[in-house]
């Protein structure tokens, strides 16, 4: 068995660095199941064995697994192993390797239900506002704003955040600060590169994130020590003990994935140690917008506009294909992020940038986010309810703000009802998914993104969700 | 004096890494010139003694000074030193520091005349065509358009530049090879990254071309020797002796900025080694649809699609500001670009993918090109024209194709020539400011970019240009 699998890691084009090599042994592997190589019900090697075959970390093989599990490609039982699946999987590849027509791209892309945390209900994108704001934005524009332009972002886009960041999440923003990013990740390239510039040789992140986001910091080759968490939020005054940290990067307003609010006195203390140790706060406001129960959390960079970078995104507001984020950033640094920025000529299209200035002054971006948060604290309330009613003993949590919440588990059964939920046709992740690799296993959950499915699809996901449920 | 500058030097927040350094430089320079602490008139120190004082490379201060020179904030005249510009000089950076009404930011934000290359006529921009293509696109779209999507981009872009590429340019396209980026500087970075993790150490480049696109290559910890160049273009033949390079970045349809076509025997002879030695051509094509008085040269890639990337952009033939490229993948590298790509999330956004698309597949991309060809065409013309009456020996070359021409110069005069043209309002480059750092002074000569004026500029620019030449 290890020769076959030496092969076949062997067959693959590797790219070593980070995602990349997880994305490859996945496609591979689905690759291997869709051409029959691998038949229904092969047990697969270890992910120690094949990952010592492949000479990568064992981690990057379980992850794969995970995922795979998720979307369907295989199965994982305890005692029986990993398996693949015994039906054919949902080919969520296959949309992006054809160029077939839109009606069987859509049916073969997907899962049937989708409740993936981290994507907004797309078939609400307000496509006609925005291509109303298109017109006017474009055809008012100066000829200059179709050149290569400042790396910082149109001034009309900065000025527009400002006072949208200063009304709504309390930001103190200037529009000289701010610095349009392609999405929320070239900001957190961006600022990993800056700050390794800096001297920086560790960011500290918390217990549990987006292993994308940590891996294009240690691709900066920047170290990061997991902060331990507990139902306050992420433990912020053990960063006066996290030797060397010279940044950390949070989601205070609410975590992800855990979905909680960062307590106040955990917001003071990592301030205090900013302040203390001349340290930088990356505030990861993704979602900030979307809060049902109570006032919005401001944000963290109001209490020390020197210390915090804060880097917002219109992913989750309007959509993840806009490819639109910002950051606001200390006045120190301002120069160099420009820089970085500049040299690499990075930027979004000025079109959309106007566009979406237009979209904000004109109040059409308030009035969609207004909607939105009725629309999402509904499904939110619809999922509760259902939950109570399915399965009474399950504790729902992290519900107060987002697009998703965590439904506890008892222990030792996440990968079955991940894998469960796979066999219904529903992708959903487990939350050790999002576990940092120091941190050990102290919950076993499920992170269900209520704001991903379609309207048309939200109840047959609800359904299914709650079949796979103790 | 030194004193002084050492002081100054430690008030700029610098960047170490490549790029930032030079931008950081001239904005505080132009700062200083501003603000008044630089009087006009003041004699700058040399470039070796600031470069001292600064701790940085003598060509960062000499390209700074340089740049500034052609933006008419400095001046330098033989045994006069660099000296401030005797009155208030273009505020080319005032545009991006306010939010000023849009009139007052035109006003301010450019010299007088601007014949820099690089950028198509801004005018141009084919603003409601854009907008129609928008709107039959975006109303058109699955839903899933504005998700995350595949990191190589949408498939009815990939699709439409399959057709487009083949069509035009010669290129062995199909969709599933095709990765858009957001312009060209995303994708030659991504193939460096590619490249770096492949194992290669050293990319070859031509003798002459852009330092923005050869510090993206070394900040990727790549070697980029640069080939010799003569009057058949870039001596290809001599990549056999180049030791260890795995690949070789170029623009054989159009070489920038000298403006010839490689030489068939030169283009087969770069074939031929990476053939033989298993490297790589990048191919930058970034003006290949610009011909006026012969048929197109197709692209290199048509003659080994297995060992050439072709890169090509929407940056001259549309708009900078659309961020919009493409690269064209043998096989065995989509895999892992693809994989490079989705590991850090870039990606143009979704509205202008399927914008440009249907803007491709409806013909509107075919006729703004001819469009634009034509009216290139007639500049030319009449560039050629005016220097042969202002200034008969000065002999133009580089202009049977693409948006620039390069006006030969007396030997020594070419700094001067540029810094005259400054005092004349006039933004224009000498050759040797693209000269590779292993690359010996041969010849001076201006860049003249004759597609970046607006219409009503375009006279006022070749008059103050005719002043300048001998």
């Amino acid at each position: 068995m290890a020769n076959e699998w030496a092969t076949f890691g062997a067959d693959l084009h590797l790219d070593l660095a980070g995602q990349g090599l997880r994305h490859g042994l996945m496609d591979a592997l689905r690759e291997a199941v869709r051409s029959g190589r691998l038949a229904a019900g092969t047990r697969l090697p270890s992910s120690r064995s094949l990952a010592a075959d492949l000479g990568v970390a064992r981690n990057t093989v379980a992850d794969a697994y995970a995922e795979l599990v998720a979307e369907g490609w295989l199965t994982a039982r305890q005692g029986s192993g990993t398996r693949v699946a015994p039906r054919s999987a949902p080919r969520r590849t296959e949309r992006s390797r054809t160029a077939a027509p839109v009606a069987s791209r859509r049916a073969a892309g997907t899962p049937t239900y989708n409740l993936l945390a981290g994507t907004p209900d797309l078939a609400t994108f307000p496509r006609a506002d925005w291509l109303k704001a298109a017109r006017k934005a474009l055809m008012a524009a100066p000829n200059e704003a179709f050149g290569y332009g400042d790396p910082r972002g149109r001034v009309e886009l900065r000025t527009a955040l400002a006072e949208y960041l200063a009304r709504a999440r309390g930001v103190h923003a200037r529009p000289e600060r701010i610095v349009v990013c392609s999405g929320f990740v070239d900001g957190l390239m961006l600022m990993g590169r800056v700050l390794r510039d800096c001297g920086v040789r560790k960011v500290a992140v918390e217990s549990y994130g987006l292993d994308v986001h940590w891996n294009l910091l240690t691709r900066e080759g920047l170290r990061i020590p997991a902060l331990p968490f507990d139902e306050r939020g992420t433990r912020t005054e053990e960063l006066a003990t996290t030797s060397g940290a010279g940044a950390v990067l949070m989601t205070p307003a609410h975590q992800f994935p855990m979905g909680g609010a960062l307590h106040p006195d955990r917001r003071a203390a990592a301030v205090d140690w900013a302040r203390a140790t001349g340290g930088l706060i990356l505030e990861d406001d993704y979602d900030g917008e979307f809060r049902y129960d109570r006032q919005p959390v401001g944000a963290l960079q109001g209490l020390d506009p020197e210390r915090v970078v804060y880097l917002g995104t219109a992913s989750k507001s309007l959509a993840p294909g806009l490819r639109l984020a910002w950051m606001v950033l200390p006045e120190h640094l301002v120069e160099e992020v420009a820089a970085a920025k500049g040299g690499a000529e990075w930027a979004s299209p000025a079109t959309d940038q106007l566009t979406f200035a237009e979209f904000l002054g004109s109040g059409a971006y308030d009035r969609h986010v207004r909607a939105m948060r009725l629309r999402y604290r509904r499904r939110r309330d619809q999922l509760v309810a259902a939950v109570a009613a399915a399965s009474p003993g399950t504790r729902v949590s992290g519900i107060a703000a987002g697009l998703h919440a965590v439904l506890e588990l008892p222990e030792g059964t996440e990968a079955a009802t991940v894998s469960s939920a796979a066999f219904q046709g529903l992708a959903v992740m487990g939350i050790n998914r999002f576990r940092h690799p120091d941190t050990p296993v102290t919950k076993d959950a499920l992170v269900v993104g209520y704001g991903t499915p379609t309207d048309s699809a939200w109840t047959g996901a609800l359904e299914a969700l709650c079949r796979v449920l103790p």
